[in-house]
């Protein structure tokens, strides 16, 4: 019974009994992350908060990490077969299930996170994104940035393409891939065996966020450089809703769920760049020595040109991909033009 | 009668009467904009209709622009009074009724647009806006960005601080106090009659904001040299609420009021930084010779000389303006850092 008609009946004196808490509309949410994960995981707690609070307790959400539902990488299933009406996680950790899902997390060489927001939002990507994941009965929105993710952590100097042949690191995804096809041989290995790993020389590098949730995992103490930023500038988080079961809702609930994923996510991308600032100065402060480093002009160069080759085959595989990947490229043009005369300029000229 | 309340009657058929569009909550919001203007008029429409869809009808909000009450700098009082219940406007326009709201906007070589949001919502500068407000019994919230401001068109171009002597410039607030330190003349001009000023030579240069709303003011067509940013990276809009009015009102609908403002705010933003770059494309296809420039490091010194100058002045002038300048400078100090590791080493590194 609806929670206000409940209260109605009460001031008609006809039934009071336990109007308190019993909402409308009962939803269960499925995230990609441990229980209390910093960022990613509280940011979805704050999500369930904010839409019992803005829907006055109409509609309640039970949240479960992966703690309790076991399957970091399921969110996807979870959602299309209805098992949860919602999931929060990374759009391209779904390649395997649809390749089309790849494109709507970050791109190497991409968009930085304000641009993205802009193609998701006013320049058709959500669109996309949505034309992409309604075959799987799923509605999309924004969910949260990590802002520039750095280039990694390295045991040695890059001074060359040649110091990549055959070097062992750390990089999960598509940028993997652009990094294997340079020479480099990428591999993944579970989180909690990252540190050990390249403190044995397992592997000579890794990438995991940046100073955000870099400073946690203390690869500061065991590798000397850490490289500045190309294969995830822009690392968007992602709410997905089972789209029969958001058909199903009024026009209020589904905006109340909509604008409060994009909300969240916004306040989860202004977390991630407070956390960065002050996790970059502790580890300043604590490891003077760290060396940042930018990957010289040839590996750049080396590093788009088997990006390029990856998407050019990509735009073979389905009409959608192409249609995305041009999308992306035409809009990062615009934007990027922009950026260069404001806050790049901005940046370069007026010194620190 | 709570509409809840009526449905509920209309059930038990004890009263079916006008049930539709009969919110609890009615509030007025007075904007400081022309009807239907782009990006920051705009907004505050959409504002209104995401409470009512949040609200599921039970808050509706009569929206007046400037065009209505005809004060566009009257937004302040309105709301300290209790005439208006909610204003959109800027807080730096506010000076002249309380000098601490001048810091709550933008500030000359200050925080960018993620930056600043950082310092709002993670980094206490939402709660020292809201320190300041307090005193009016007014409650603030973020409203929108217009991302980086550029630093106007100049008839002729700037080489050294010479250049700037005598120099008439349309730039109003604190800029225009900078300005002046270096020996310019700072003008203000209505914005009906800012294009004829600097056709006919009146003014030798005047600031706007950026493409975004540069474009449908013609400046490109009669001004060769674009300076970028100095004085405005991140001009932030502000939602002001009633406090007493506010503190009458049931959690839910304060959450609704709060968060649609703060994600009305991101919104515009993201809008901002789109029209930017579409603008952007636009004028440089029409008009290929405008001239991009920056200006040069004797200038940027010296604006930043006269800059530290005023602020070191108002730091003098009241402890809580000696507390936002410093909170801002040492949040600043980090999160410029981080920039510099994180996007700033992106655009430079990767090339366009």
């Amino acid at each position: 019974m609806k929670k206000h008609l409940k209260s109605a009946l009460c001031v008609l004196a006809l039934s009071c009994t336990s109007i308190v808490n019993a909402a409308e509309i009962n939803l269960k949410l499925a995230h990609s992350w441990p229980k209390g994960f910093p960022i990613f995981g509280t940011s979805v707690d704050e999500y369930a908060q904010m839409v019992e609070e803005l829907s006055d307790g109409r509609i309640a959400i039970k949240v479960d990490s992966r703690n309790k539902h076991k399957a970091a990488f399921g969110i996807f299933d979870f959602v299309k077969s209805g098992q949860y009406d919602i999931g929060q996680s990374a759009s391209y950790y779904y390649g395997g299930k649809d390749p089309d899902t790849l494109f709507f997390t970050t791109m190497p060489f991409g968009m930085t996170a304000l641009e993205q927001y802009a193609w998701f939002h006013e320049g058709g990507g959500l669109e996309l994104a949505n034309e992409v994941y309604a075959k799987h009965g799923i509605e999309v929105m924004t969910g949260g940035n990590t802002t520039m993710q750095m280039g990694g952590w390295f045991s040695k100097e890059i001074n060359s393409v040649d110091d990549l042949q055959g070097l062992k690191m750390r990089i999960p995804g598509f940028g993997g891939k652009v990094m294997s096809g340079v020479g480099a041989v990428p591999t993944n290995i579970p989180a909690g065996e990252l540190y050990q790993a390249l403190e044995r020389g397992t592997i000579d590098a890794l990438e995991w966020v940046g100073p955000s949730l870099d400073l946690r995992m203390g690869f500061h103490k065991i590798a000397p450089y850490y490289y500045t930023g190309w294969h995830e500038p822009s690392t968007e988080l992602m709410y997905f809703f089972n789209k029969k079961k958001m058909d199903s809702l009024p026009a209020w609930a589904r905006s109340v769920l909509l604008n409060a994923a994009k909300l969240t996510g916004f306040n989860m991308t202004v977390q991630s760049q407070h956390e960065s600032s002050i996790n970059w100065a502790t580890i300043t402060s604590e490891y003077p020595n760290i060396n940042v480093r930018d990957f010289p002009e040839d590996v750049i160069d080396a590093l788009r040109a088997s990006n390029t080759a990856l998407l050019d085959a990509e735009k073979e595989r389905s009409d959608i991909a192409k249609r995305i990947i041009e999308s992306q490229a035409s809009y990062l043009e615009n934007a990027r033009a922009w950026t260069a005369i404001g806050d790049q300029a901005y940046l370069n000229n007026i010194g620190k």
